[in-house]
């Protein structure tokens, strides 16, 4: 089992990595205290995992709220659905919040126990690769609103991230590459040795080698863990973890969140940073190149849904990271090197757009 | 004008009280930084004040978003419509919301601004005597829902506080009075020196005088500021400022949040731990009939709905004092000594809400 902590002085919690961990009583135990929990899931996970999620915290009341799967349940109104179960049944500000499942699990827990009585405890099981490498890490939690992706929410760090390999068994194939995309975004922005390694390894980790598997996640978190706990909020470094996000928004916002996994979004919205990057001369194509062989092997998608630049542009505008009325993007100097910038010819977005979206 | 520093290392901000304050464009926009503003108010007080506001924040993008007046308007629903102004106008994080109204809107627009995309800036204009000395400062926001009052909510600072004591002019005497209630509430905490002080000056503070009114806003920030500094997110003796809450929260609950103004209730609610602590054996009957006394000269109700025992015992359990299944309260030991306890006679409370709400 691989342990790492992420560094947010009192706000830090651990995040625990391992096969079976969530079959242990004691690990379970010892990271999840009080003894109302709430347990927040999805239709598809439930059944799999809840059961002995459970049984390891015998002893405890624990109150089930179960979601239908997929981004679009991401909503105000399923918070709402969640307030109104916890009031129905009293539970206080000692009570725990936990997220069994993927990112849209998470991202809706997170936020639900940033809020419930001004917050209270939570703590992250995730069942997703993207969410064990991403999402579960951090302390974002939000919810979509018709206009944009994630634009109602609240940092609220969990008390711990209990990552059980094992739940990566049953993950569907193209929700594994989903995440592996993920993976491969932080070899991009910070650690070229990390991108040599995935290219090495994309064989076994499609394979689901619990090996290869467990060292991709502990590298991923490890990365992640640093520059959360170097920029909680997001004031400047972090926003180096959206790379591909901006674009990849764009092309969730247009298929309405269904079509595209979150992960293939962020794969192929790499690529158009890439690719801007190139056209402004700050980036190789030799790496551009090299991210679409990967993106490829890994069976992810690499072309953008043909929505025209024009409708592209409109999603973009209403992203988190506009400032002074101007987005801000991530793009790319070289492999591992990504950067943030707002002084990048207009131009050329529209050129990149036009090239990527039709 | 008087200045006081909330003191909360990198979330401090001051808060501004004076007559006419809010006429003056050099300390408006000294305090409200950003291009690009909503103003958030209410049916009542925006045709009264936001013309003014407005005009001493020449040259930004103001959007106003006005809310029906009341209580029962602090809900998710309103938030969420909030919600769909700000992202139609693609509002970005840069955008800084405006509180001008009572504490509804305070507590409303607070909450939208702590989750509108993970937090943007926030300044309170509180209208009412109530948002002046309580609920603008100390960083709560909340919505209520059908189940209980402030359940959804965040601890987000507001940038600033801008108390405008020539906005007190227009408030209706009920209002003036129910503001009052928070007034002598931090006396009886904490000061009794400041109780002695209400005392000797109620009917200039309910002539509105000028001086008298300022000095009873700066005395309660003082306080509150003060507590809130050493317990931001209310560990522990913060909830001394809920003195009064727990069993006004029973009254507005039972009564839909429409027919008790707020202070009225909390005023009420005082008296009625201010008798369980002389039941209890912990306070003298003379300071019951004082606090009594003084609540009838603000002219403010003493008598609780009579919904009787069993239902004020609802009402009390689903507050978020709860602990362990155990709702905290705060009683009284003296004139300026309240505190938090969990250690007292069930029998006791239930003859007190049986002697009080009939």
């Amino acid at each position: 089992m691989h342990t790492l902590n992420v560094d947010l002085g009192e706000r830090s919690y651990p995040i625990l990595i391992g096969s079976g961990l969530s079959r242990s009583r004691e690990l379970m135990n010892a990271h999840i205290l009080g003894h109302d929990a709430v347990l927040i899931s999805n239709t598809i996970v439930a059944p799999l995992y809840a059961a002995h999620v459970k049984a390891s915290l015998h002893g405890r009341r624990i109150i089930d709220v179960i979601v239908p799967d997929g981004e679009q349940h991401k909503t105000l109104g399923n918070v709402s659905r969640v307030f109104d179960v916890l009031i129905a049944n009293r539970l206080g500000r000692d009570t725990v919040v936990l997220a069994l499942g993927g990112g849209v699990i998470g991202d809706l827990a997170g936020f639900v126990a940033a809020c419930y009585q001004r917050g209270v405890a939570f703590v992250q099981l995730p069942t997703t690769l993207l969410a064990q490498v991403d999402s579960s890490v951090g302390g974002k939690t939000a919810v979509n609103h018709p206009g944009g992706k994630n634009m109602i929410g609240a940092f609220h760090q969990p008390h711990a991230v209990l990552a059980d390999t094992e739940w990566l068994r049953s993950l569907p194939d193209r929700e594994l590459r989903a995440g592996l995309a993920e993976v491969i975004k932080y070899g991009l922005i910070c650690d070229p040795g990390f991108f040599d390694w995935i290219e090495s390894n994309i064989g076994p980790l499609l394979q689901r080698s619990p090996d290869h598997l467990g060292q991709a996640i502990y590298r991923s978190c490890q990365i992640k863990a640093q520059i959360v706990a170097r920029d909680e909020r997001e004031q400047g470094e972090r926003a180096l973890l959206n790379l591909g996000h901006t674009f990849g928004h764009a092309i969730e916002s247009a298929t309405g969140y269904v079509e595209w996994l979150h992960g293939e979004a962020v794969g192929t919205g790499m690529l158009i940073a890439a690719d801007m990057s190139q056209r402004m001369g700050m980036l190789d194509a030799s790496v551009v190149a090299r991210l679409k062989d990967l993106l490829l092997r890994a069976g992810l998608p690499v072309l953008a849904p043909q929505i025209g630049a024009a409708r592209a542009m409109d999603y973009i505008r209403v992203d988190k990271k506009v400032k002074a009325g101007r987005v801000r993007l991530i793009l790319l100097q070289a492999m591992g090197k990504a950067v943030v910038t707002a002084t990048y010819s207009d131009r050329i977005l529209e050129e990149t757009l036009a090239a990527q979206f039709g």
